[in-house]
């Protein structure tokens, strides 16, 4: 196709008026469908131990064993709490900056900062931005994070106090942290004592191929490093039942996890323990769990294809452009010559299609190099997906002219 | 009934071999039965103007009427989030300290303190304690905080930079601001310019007469005075529906709700609007709550008017005894001779009745007179309401020895 092809092309996909929202990782209607049951009549209130989950007081115990077998922890070293993730990592944080971490000096006034391998999550940006945690940028290798960076940044500077990692199927990179790179950020030598890894496992069971990657485990990477407290580790069931209505969990060191409970317990009594409930009954275990995420990704891998189809008839072999095969989540990075990200998500919503802002995936919004798209193929039907990978793929040789 | 008597009743009593918990205001079974409905099947998971509640994203506009209604301000001045209203009022105090409140530096570093009228409830304290903000006692009259003192102390002081309210059947006194008081804290001139009024308004709707007493609206009397900003009002359903497990709602200025959703909107892509529309679908509207709240009176008073009774019959006449008549709420205050309370709390202790700690209405946990020890009739049965109110009346004439 030559650029006469691509505009003319491009001018008619616009004349479709469409209007697609390709902005966010949301799932599917027909995903959320596939959790309908949890819509339906709980069948008693009562824990197996007896707790009355409509009244105050007491845990849901068969909720801790459940997020203990999936996180591969003991059940005292994991709290289920709330219904996002997003939200216990960012108490973490401003407890860590009010309180300290478990033992050590709040970061108030100590000019904390952050490793950010980029790209990366937007919302996990936004909590340092509003803390005024700096954020350092490190890049995404093919094994996860640039190692030999991250501990030279950490080993000299005392004010690096964490860093954030989606060890698995990286928003928006793909990336699987490799078990070397988990065994390196296990065990580097931090200037910060108080140095923490923000383990965000969003996509643990997430997979779109039959492969079922499995990272190593970080917290017992940590405890073998002598680290012990170094791992916070969040997930959630947002994109396994309902988004933002699902339940969530974070697991650490028992110390840690005393230390949050503690903090966690001024905030609040306690979590919706009927939803807990709710979930144990559905779910069941983590065979429930991954069976259903069988089911996901009967759907959602069709609408990853479509979109990898069209790059490739579109972009397949135009110098500088690239994209990543992610093996689970719900993202593709789209990497564009260097200075034509923006332009690109300006063209292709003058033709209908709202992507993430271009530069969302950095910290403080900025690439430096202008040149990653983020795509979220999950939302839309297969038909419109296809659609707008071709209005996407369009807009892209349209603003750099091949 | 002499000495005597006590000694051998309440011996009597100790060899029942009761165990009866009346530390907390738990509702009782009966009275989360009146809610068993929202166990049932939700019809449909779409709001009226078609948010899916399963999905990222959107809110339940149909909740945010409904805490308009009930709270008595425009839609846009309330946001409903979350199941535990003291997780928002932890949030506001802890964003005020990390980010001051809007337009003001933060607390951080400023020493802040907060007026506690006391007795009052122990988990506001232990907020302020954990953030290390000062408290400051201040006595509650019959028509709320003494405010000649109020006025005093926020006048002079700028680093006193709130105030705790729990405006009607106060938790544990069972008092009721006048309309005056709520003048006067709207329009009291303060030191500091950033001073609020936190407002849990936890049993607006809990009555135990036909009274149905109403407070004067605080964010009108703020506004009225020139003060817009200064009242934060907070409710939940904890005790209309399922405690903890119920929605929560926060009003003010639409300045400090503009604020909030922005602090808020870091840690959260939303609140579970699952539940929300869960809540929506069986309470209706003000009118259905205000009827179900007539039966969670119809429970509750029999067991309130069986304490009085009780203490009545053992108590009357001994000088320097009292308690409440509350007219709502979760609490009676049995007011002992000064010294005393913590004793009478042991001896129920040992005859099976746990109580709430003696000094736990007080910041840091210390009753300066040890004089108050708070009663909780809400969840035990009728029968053994009754016999605990009698151990604890007997227990308290048994440490006054008379």
């Amino acid at each position: 196709m030559n650029l006469a092809d691509v505009q003319a092309k491009y001018q008619a996909f616009k004349e479709l008026g469409l209007k697609l929202d390709m902005s966010r990782g949301k799932p599917a209607p027909e995903q959320l469908d596939l959790s309908l049951p949890l819509l339906g009549a709980l069948d008693g209130f009562k824990t197996a131990d007896g707790t009355d989950t409509r009244n105050y007081g007491g845990t849901v115990a068969e909720a801790r064993a459940l997020f203990a077998s999936l996180l591969e922890v003991p059940a005292g070293q994991v709290v289920v709490d709330g219904s996002a993730s997003l939200s216990l990592m960012h108490d973490v944080l401003i407890y860590s900056v009010v309180y300290g971490q478990p033992g050590h000096a709040p970061w108030a006034g100590q000019n904390p900062a952050f490793i950010c391998p980029v790209p990366g999550y937007d919302r996990h940006f936004a909590i340092c931005e509003a803390l005024g945690i700096r954020m350092i940028n490190v890049p995404m290798l093919e094994t996860g994070p640039d190692m030999d960076e991250v501990e030279r940044l950490v080993a000299s500077d005392a004010s690096i106090k964490g860093m954030w990692n989606v060890p698995k199927y990286s928003n928006p990179g793909g990336v699987v942290y490799s078990d070397e790179t988990v065994r390196r950020l296990a065990a580097m030598k931090t200037a910060a004592p108080d140095f923490i890894l923000m383990w965000d496992d969003a996509y643990r069971f997430h997979h779109l191929t039959a492969e079922n990657i499995v990272n190593a485990n970080v917290i017992d990477a940590c405890a073998a490093a002598g680290n012990a407290n170094r791992a916070w580790v969040f997930a959630s069931t947002s994109k396994v039942t309902f988004a933002g209505a699902g339940l969530a969990a974070v697991a650490s060191s028992a110390d840690n996890i005393a230390w949050w409970t503690k903090k966690s317990g001024i905030r609040s009594i306690g979590p919706d323990k009927v939803n807990q409930l709710r979930h144990v009954r559905f779910l069941q275990d983590r065979a429930g769990l991954e069976a259903l995420m069988v089911k996901h990704r009967d759907i959602l891998t069709p609408k990853f294809d479509a979109v990898l189809e069209r790059f490739e008839a579109i972009l397949g072999g135009i110098e500088g452009v690239s994209w990543t095969y992610p093996k689970g989540g719900y993202f593709i990075d789209l990497v564009t010559p260097n200075g034509f990200a923006k332009q690109t998500v300006e063209l292709a919503k003058a033709a209908g299609i709202t992507l993430t802002p271009a530069g969302a995936a950095f910290p403080y919004g900025k690439d430096p190099k202008d040149a990653h798209i983020r795509i979220a193929p999950s939302f839309p039907s297969l038909k419109e997906i296809t659609q707008a990978a071709e209005g996407i793929a369009l807009a892209l040789r349209l603003a750099i002219g091949r």
